[in-house]
């Protein structure tokens, strides 16, 4: 693991999600850019001393040299987002598989840079896009495909959150500081951080691509650098039409991220406070509600389930999902085998260019006065 | 009453709110074009048939010809969009007072008209947008008012249907038919329909004013003449950002007009689903949920209720809230008395112009390429 | 009317739900035992001064003499249940139907006594259950009928409130004076007031009878005369099981009556709360959430709706259903028609009769060691 | 880890809620009562061979005999009923903590006994009730414990499920096997396998004790051996009434344990499928919705949370604070060191032979002509 020592939010969550399944073990990392932050993060976490790495690029050219049976399998890169490239290039440059937090890169530069080296590298690659991770979302994907809804017309999706309602910066909060730091977190602020999650979840389930944009993009706190709040009308490339909300200064909201799909046949909804549900509405028939665990969904849904319905899994799990699915593939690769096709659904490298291209569009157009800013790659 | 014949749907709910509280009595009307279904109509509601009218100018002619005490106080107009002006000011200036639906007449410059000829003859006028009668829609403007929310920053308006996700206008569905028929309906079709009750909604809590906005405006059903389908991301005079949605081709949704305001200290939200709860949502501290019929609310929310808590009031209570208010007024005015200030609050005039213009600004903005479109009156 | 004048909480629902339809109107009334308030009330009702009568029998004889076509058609009996007996029987001796607010009577012998005085009469009689009156129990009760469920094999029935937490009859608070006061409210309390209308939803909905029962009654409140509190274990005639609970000191609770219903194939669940849904859950298949004013609903509930769906309706909706089949039944005894079977579904005096019986049942059972308790009539 | 082998269920659960916080490693186990079958699911463990043991005894005496810092420090007992017992007392008189699931032990004697057990061997001993591992069920009991609700007056809880609506043990489904069956299960089904999660719960929150109850115990489902179906009328220690529902026939519903606790100045309700959510009713104010982590929650609550509000945890999360917990005890103990309050929050002994009391109490009560059955142990 690179990244997600003292005062970090995501490299705890990373750790959980990654061993819970038995699958994976935590076995080195360069935990801080400060050396002694790293040795006691590593010791917090029980770790080998030989394997605290002082730096990413010591613990990566270390480890390639150590025997197949010893080296780590893959890196975890949890650093803040202009921390994420060097690290993750490196790695796949010396064998390594990657896991790497989202947003991908600090820009689409890098981001298309890293396309090329994981292609060349044939090595996995997963960027944690959480909440694709969760059953009911690969359920809702499924109902999508399999035409349920008829032809997709509308999307909403909806990412609020307040915890920046204030200025939160000023203080010595970790996350505020370096997700304002447009040197640390790249031109968006919620749109990156949050917004990448929301538009890569309507791309998932409803398997369109947004063609072009309109964005509204405001700083609403003073003093602050990035923008901390946005609205985007979306167009899809089979016409549909989407709007797309993300918002860190909705005072009182925590993370309920949702999503609404219509089709010509009925309409999904998803919430991330009621995961383990999935509403689908008809015009004429009783709203149904799916629920994990249960017997009547569908194959992805209920691969990635660890316990019969009714026994509520959370945000963990849905990352735990990512993890184990790559880790799946990881050893199939060390064992010289085949994936199955459902431990392949983890997001990739395309995920993670389109999402930074995403950030440059919706900038883009929240500075300009034409209405409609194309969304191409 | 004029309008609300055979195969009307808003009729018998003006009818129903109207009278339910005892304070207005059905004395005569107009119901239909056609004198034979006027006729009809007016037997089956158990009218004097002297005063079933084959026309809503010899109804308005004959009872202003009537003695005061005989006479009807007001006038409601239910008729399709089209015929909302002529009616009304012919009321108007024939000296009674006016209920009329919305949106309030065909185009903008029947509604500029309109407000002068209310504003001339003295004579109380309601414009029946149902949802701001609802009691927790009161409240959450006084909440407002009250800045328990700090200055606003964020409104989002949804208002979802689904009920023309197919062409049913191809079929003999009245309201469908009349409804996307834009030389009845006027120039907008969902964006008029229930886009104006979201925007009213949004500036009443709010007491704030949109100033500018940038609308996606869609034909979204194959034939159809007029939008079924908008997103409109708007700007308020105090800088505050929102984003409207109104849909009809949102398949598998009912009626559920949904509000969050959020300000600097907390955030709100209103569900029609679930009319008789306000949320209340605070960044340090457990979200309230605030019930319709207890003794903690604020005396607009009081006046409007007709039932201790846990008696859930529904769209006709709403409505007849309105009625009710107007009515007081009315009756204060035969009485030559002065009305209360809570008595005051229905929509008028100014709200249907406020109203007309946004259909104008929304239209507009649909066709335009440039991002915003400013909106005044 | 008899009762329902100034203080009365019921009074002025009933005669909302009554006058909504249209079908009635309030045309005379005793309103109180004390001839001036009764004046009073009626005329704050606008009444004819001369049917504003001081007590319910010079009403009953006044009006029995008028003409056919001028007298009242029914009387709508709203007073203490102490006072239900005496007005109802007179009314039905004089040829006029009766409504008459539940419980039916002060005991369980008024009751039988009634009950022959109705049937001898041969007028209609409604007593205002008015949960029944709700749309989606009425298909509720259909779905069992239709064997949906299979078997009906157990019933969960909650009736919480919270309002006499406090010892409230100390205060002049009028409904908690009388309520609680066995002289005036009957040998019962909280079971009396609201778990006869918790047992009557359960037979109603199932067409099951209790048969024997075994009750825990409670007198919370210090001082208090009556139980406020209980929970009784059912058993049904065809071998199901049962739990009722009814409470009023349910601290914080506001009128949640809530049902749950289980049979081999499935469960429903209905809930005041949120009155217009119906959830059916199967074993193998999605929960169903089926809406009142949608097409796919059975004729008895699309009977008593009055709005599309996604327009909420509630309580006084809900009482204003039994309103209008029972005057569409004196209407047609008027016109000297045959009424519509769907327009008896109005609760008569059997569930009168049962509902006494079953406080008579629960109240020994509080008191008996034994744990069951026969329940017949 | 003795049980969970193939087919089992609580097993893996256990598994992942103990290594998910980093603090756990399974190292040996004892699978299955067949040797080969233990063996299997050891391998697919990635444990080392030698510590995969053909029979719990062996297991527990040669781990006994190896150095401490190599040997096990806890053995989880993951078994059916009838085979708790034995190991947990060989465990932990072979100086090893103990984690066993419940209900305890296969009849109240064993539980007596494997108290005496624990006590001597002054080790650390947790019974996995889940359910109170939530931290809203933490933040529940503090807020109870700090007079909040003031003295409690009634407890309702309810858990529900519908997997044995069929008879299911007519299948070669496991878990209905065994789950049935009086001499693996022990005298009660459904009373046994989740009224003890309820009874427990109910203590757990309000710290109160049930001093007498009245059960009706039923078997639904034909040729059943064990209750399948109950409901309890519950007295507690300081006066306050309860009822208790646990039924595994209630069609179409999958695991919502639910429970209601009210007190002379307000109410709170938990409701499993949305665990994360504490709903505080007040009388003269609006309700609140406490929600995990979140700041203003107390210590309790904090302590067994992950992730920050919003990121929903669910039912292998609260096993896991469980298992942590005990873990930190465990450590502590190890280094010498006092455990802290906090750690020491786990059910233990005391709780299991409440446990198995109960459920003497209440089959006992379900066969008994009596209302009331004293409970005591």
């Amino acid at each position: 693991m690179i990244g997600g020592g003292p005062g970090a939010f995501i490299g705890a969550i990373h750790r959980t999600a990654a061993t819970m399944d038995g699958e994976i073990e935590l076995v080195c990392g360069a935990f801080s850019s400060d050396p002694q932050k790293s040795k006691q993060a590593g010791e917090t976490l029980n770790l080998d001393p030989k394997r605290i790495y002082p730096s990413y690029e010591e613990m990566i050219l270390q480890e390639a040299k150590l025997p197949a049976t010893e080296k780590m399998d893959f890196v975890s890169v949890v650093t803040p987002n202009h921390l994420h490239f060097a690290p993750a290039k490196l790695a796949l440059e010396n064998g390594f598989h990657v896991v790497l937090d989202k947003p991908m890169t600090f820009d689409l530069n890098e981001a298309k840079e890293l396309e090329k080296v994981v292609r060349t590298s044939g090595k996995y690659f997963c960027l944690t896009h959480t909440y694709t991770g969760y059953p009911m979302i690969k359920e809702a994907r499924e109902q999508v495909k399999d035409r349920k809804l008829g032809e997709i017309r509308k999307v909403v999706v909806n990412y609020p959150q307040g915890w920046l309602s204030n200025f939160l910066e000023a203080s010595d909060n970790k996350q505020a500081s370096w997700r304002t730091d447009p040197s640390r977190s790249g031109k968006a602020g919620a749109m990156g951080d949050i917004g990448t999650h929301a538009y890569n979840l309507a791309e998932y389930i409803t398997g369109l691509r947004v063609s072009k944009l309109c964005a509204d993009i405001n700083i609403v706190v003073e003093g602050r650098k990035l923008d901390d709040d946005g609205a985007v009308l979306l167009k899809f490339n089979n016409g549909a039409s989407g709007v797309l909300m993300a918002s860190q200064i909705m005072a009182g909201e925590e993370n309920n991220l949702t999503i609404q799909v219509y089709g010509e046949k009925g309409g999904l909804e998803w919430k991330h406070s009621d995961p383990n549900s999935l509403l689908l509405k008809w015009p004429d028939a009783p709203m149904q509600t799916l629920r994990a665990g249960t017997g009547y969904l569908g194959e992805a849904a209920k691969h990635n389930t660890r316990t019969p319905s009714g026994h509520p899994e959370g945000f963990i799990e849905a990352f735990a999902n990512h993890y184990r699915n790559f880790a799946l593939c990881v050893k199939a690769s060390v064992d010289g085998k085949e994936p199955k096709q459902e431990w392949l659904d983890f997001p990739g490298v395309e995920d993670g260019v389109r999402g930074m291209a995403f950030i440059d569009a919706v900038i883009e157009s929240g500075k300009s006065e034409r209405k409609w800013t194309e969304f191409s790659i």
